[in-house]
């Protein structure tokens, strides 16, 4: 390609609306620009680099099996009436009405949509597994649509759905997704994680996000140091305390009644005690479907509500209000503690083997300290119920965990019978029973990968991409447009490397050298090839990687074969 | 592909939602799938054809210089308030408001959004000219779709606009335009037209359709049987009759005023009479921008308006209230006439040349007879204001014209400058001033090709693709599939036509041999390679073209290579 006869508009100055690196360097490259509020063309360079993630994630779909359609964009109300979530989506469901006034929605997602084929088409066993995905753009009204491609309203997906018999159909589509998934990020050279995750609103059963590892990620991932484990911080398990031992504990203080006037929170307990918040109990009114249940954790811990909920098998859990706590403690906010507490408590694991707890008394200005399980009162359930910290160990083996940052690329979903009921899509098993189809679901967002490669490598003068992921993989520049020599040599090599199959980017512009060199970084093309006047004198000209900063000189006639080296290397680099 | 494991549900009935060929027979090939009034899932062997085409397109845009973007669907209220079209637009405009009460649309077309990246990126006669081009999904809320994908509300559309510096500029990017169509669709294997058209609401000031012909088409044309001319019969020109030479008119009659009590059309008057209706002239009063103007034809010629407002060069003309022609006229609808009418007269050109016209007298119940042009009257203007008819020779060479019917598909527009003045689109020219930037567009309906091509090329049995646009270019069918020798054959001949590079449907179900010959017959796949069992054990298989009838019988170790010859054959036969 022609930079003269192309359309790549960068820019100098960073623009004001930008704020994540990705959105900044992409409208830099020319690669986007703002329509409205989360809405984005994307222009040449930034299109080249959205199908070349899609070509990978469509081989590596097509190779695991499934099969590509494309839905339409405006969907009827009723499907989501069906499903129940035309009320439960809430306000990113772009609702509108058209001029016969039939309500439709602007799709966020195609569980109904597909749903509703399912129905249609497959009657049958036999007729599965199917697994239908598309590629295909989405609106989500997002109250603050924000970081360009990261959270924009109007989107392309990959969206892929499952359709199974049985569980171990099901399971055998997940795993071939979640492999494909693997694949599919590997070959886009990004450096990510697969992590266990909650499936929220989307509903279902077992999920696994898979996150793209960078600094400015906005999700948070608790991972093995040694073992593959990793997890979203939401779902991240901490297995219960290892038992002491033959070690003593402290000695148990003897229980007593403090005042402890207007003192409501742990820090301020703490200050007012002087003792740590390890040592406190926080006792959390919640209401679970309508029923007061308390929740315990230790003052410096902090309670995972997915968790909460999981374990009681709630509907829907809230904390409590004031009048609720009052009711149940005898007291106000600030003092509920779990001696004589008479609803249902459910303690975390640390909780169970602390002594000389400091906790609410259940009475106005009052706290107990020397508390302790066992001889003042017994936990009946000890549970998982918090938010893991650095200091836990790894959950499946025990080793330390660190945490790091991820920006969510994938997310693929059991999601059962969920659509499958409530829509009514039905098959004929082995014995002529009629059951639902056993469904998932299995996303990626293409903009925000192509985003997410950027927030993940990137310098100071621009994107330093994948190769699978840039929008070219060669630039070639030639220093000096109105010099014959080097317009010639550039010409040649341009065909040279076209000829070789590689895609190149060819700056012909008549502009000065470093406004080129500067244009080749932000784009962040992986292999630069210059020919400048002094070079061409020799018979030389300057190879260099985006990545490195060294340059190589090469004999013009070794040039396009040392670039097809390069392009190899980075590509094999990547297996 | 192997059918077993793809998702072609092909039905056998017709169903009853079906109203054209093409949407019948997509339907029942698995093709499409309706999800609302207009709205449709294109399902994995539509799927094929559509991106079939979209890589011709795809090809030859970048060929002619074309730079690939891809733009939003949905677009902001503002700039549609800005080119005037948020009013005009009427009710196809899908309109809605999102959670901040920002009034939106489904984008139906992006002459906006275009105009608006042009004039925040060219701003120097040196960025053009630009064509920028995407393929992307459209909405138009037509009040009644219908006939599938031929008047879908949802529809993907190629829309390229080009950006040009002066005149000469947009003659040559039209003109690149023009020739990349005529490519596209000469290489979808289609029998199509280029025909003059008039830019209807887009509005411009010049532009060809391209009109695949059909006889369901919609459109008609009207083409010399003889030159190329062709053009939409609301454009088509009419010369003027030739002079009649030394050959003497018939005899004027005297003028005479005949009593035609309640005679108010050309039917009862001509019976009335006992004249022909081409001895008759109607005159139509309109109002031209509110302006009273009478428009005179040959009462066996239709007016063209669009004709007549373009002679005008009014912005809008409508049939005059029987207020107004009671007034100009002095009589009731009905009894209008050239003769003592004091407003302006426009007259076609074949009334210049007529003797002893019957007309109306401007006086309730009376015509004239016997009215001659030079003797009676004179008409300042003549114009060509009418419908071409079947009778009329080409207007650029003369010989016999025929009528067809065609299906538009494609649409090319000079916008000249009517968004750029509106929005403000201007650059800086050689000398320093400023101008508006000078667009066309130009669009394919991706979808409409597809149908287009069905509607043109299919029998009782199905779709008759050009191979160019089949969902595949070969379907192999293995008719036992319990025999081992078929089946290893069958395989044996899969992997070696994908290997060739061939697009190759395997029918490795396990169904009767009459549902797989009517499977492939009804997907319209150009080449057909059998293998049965009694084939098997003659170490033959027979290959069959879908548009002939004779089968041929080929040796199983031939049978590649003349797959081979025949699909080369059918490529070729479209250069």
């Amino acid at each position: 390609m022609r930079y003269s006869t192309y359309f790549i508009p960068t820019h100098r100055e960073t623009p004001s609306e930008a704020e994540s690196v990705s959105h900044k360097l992409m409208l830099r490259a020319g690669m986007i620009r703002k329509l409205a509020a989360g809405i984005y063309t994307y222009l040449p360079a930034g299109l080249r680099s959205i199908r070349k993630v899609e070509a990978v994630v469509r081989e590596e779909m097509n190779r695991a099996g499934a099969v590509e359609v494309l839905m339409p964009s405006v969907q009827p109300a009723e499907l989501w009436q069906e499903s129940g979530r035309w009320e439960y989506y809430g306000r990113e469901l772009l609702r509108f009405t058209d001029r016969h006034d039939r309500q439709s929605c602007f799709g966020p997602t195609h569980e109904e949509v597909m749903t509703d084929l399912a129905r249609k088409e497959i009657h049958s066993y036999k007729q599965m597994p199917v697994n239908l995905y598309q590629i295909q753009t989405k609106f989500r009204d997002e109250i603050r649509p924000r970081f360009g491609l990261m959270r924009a309203r109007e989107f392309i997906m990959k969206d892929a759905y499952s359709f199974d018999k049985d569980d171990e159909g099901v399971n055998l589509s997940y795993e071939k997704m979640y492999d494909a998934y693997m694949r599919i990020f590997s070959r886009c050279g990004l450096r990510f994680r697969s992590v266990e995750a909650d499936s929220g609103p989307i509903g279902g059963s077992y999920s696994h996000e898979f996150m793209v590892l960078a600094e400015t990620g906005e999700d948070q991932i608790a991972s093995c140091t040694v073992c593959s484990y990793a997890a979203n911080l939401e779902r991240a398990k901490v297995n219960p305390p290892s038992e002491a031992g033959d070690v003593p504990g402290p000695e148990m203080d003897s229980l007593r009644y403090v005042e402890t006037p207007g003192v409501r929170t742990i820090e301020h307990l703490s200050a007012f005690l002087s003792v740590g918040p390890e040592a406190v109990v926080k006792t959390l009114i919640f209401t679970a479907d309508g029923v007061p249940v308390a929740a315990l954790v230790r003052g410096d811990h902090e309670l995972n509500e997915v968790k909460l909920k999981n374990y009681l098998g709630a509907g829907e859990i809230q904390l409590a209000d004031p009048a609720v706590v009052a009711e149940v403690s005898g007291a106000p906010m600030g003092f509920a503690g779990p001696l004589g507490l008479s609803i249902r408590i459910v303690a975390d694991h640390a909780v169970g083997s602390m002594t000389n707890i400091v906790a609410g008394a259940n009475r106005e200005d009052f706290h107990v300290t020397g508390l302790n399980p066992g001889r003042d009162l017994t936990f009946q359930e000890c549970a998982d119920l918090r938010v893991i910290t650095p200091a836990d160990p790894c959950p499946r083996c025990g080793e330390p965990t660190a945490f790091s940052r991820g920006i969510e690329v994938g997310h693929i979903f059991k999601l059962g019978t969920k659509y499958s009921e409530s829509m009514k899509a039905f098959f004929l098993d082995e014995r002529g029973e009629e059951r639902p189809i056993i469904m998932g679901c299995y996303g990626i967002g293409i903009g925000r990968t192509v985003a997410a490669a950027i927030e993940q490598n990137h310098d100071d003068n621009g994107a330093v991409f994948p190769i699978p992921v840039a929008p070219f993989e060669v630039v070639l520049l030639a220093l000096q447009m109105h010099e014959p020599s080097v317009v010639e040599t550039a010409e040649d090599l341009y065909r040279g490397l076209a000829d070789s199959g590689l895609d190149v980017l060819f700056d012909d512009r008549d502009e000065r050298a470093g406004i080129k060199f500067n244009d080749a970084d932000l784009l962040g093309i992986p292999v630069r090839l210059t020919v400048g006047l002094r070079g061409v004198r020799q018979g030389t000209v300057e190879i260099k990687l985006r990545s490195e900063t060294q340059a190589a000189t090469v004999p013009v006639t070794e040039a396009v074969a040392f670039v097809k080296d390069k392009v190899k290397d980075l590509y094999d680099s990547l297996k």
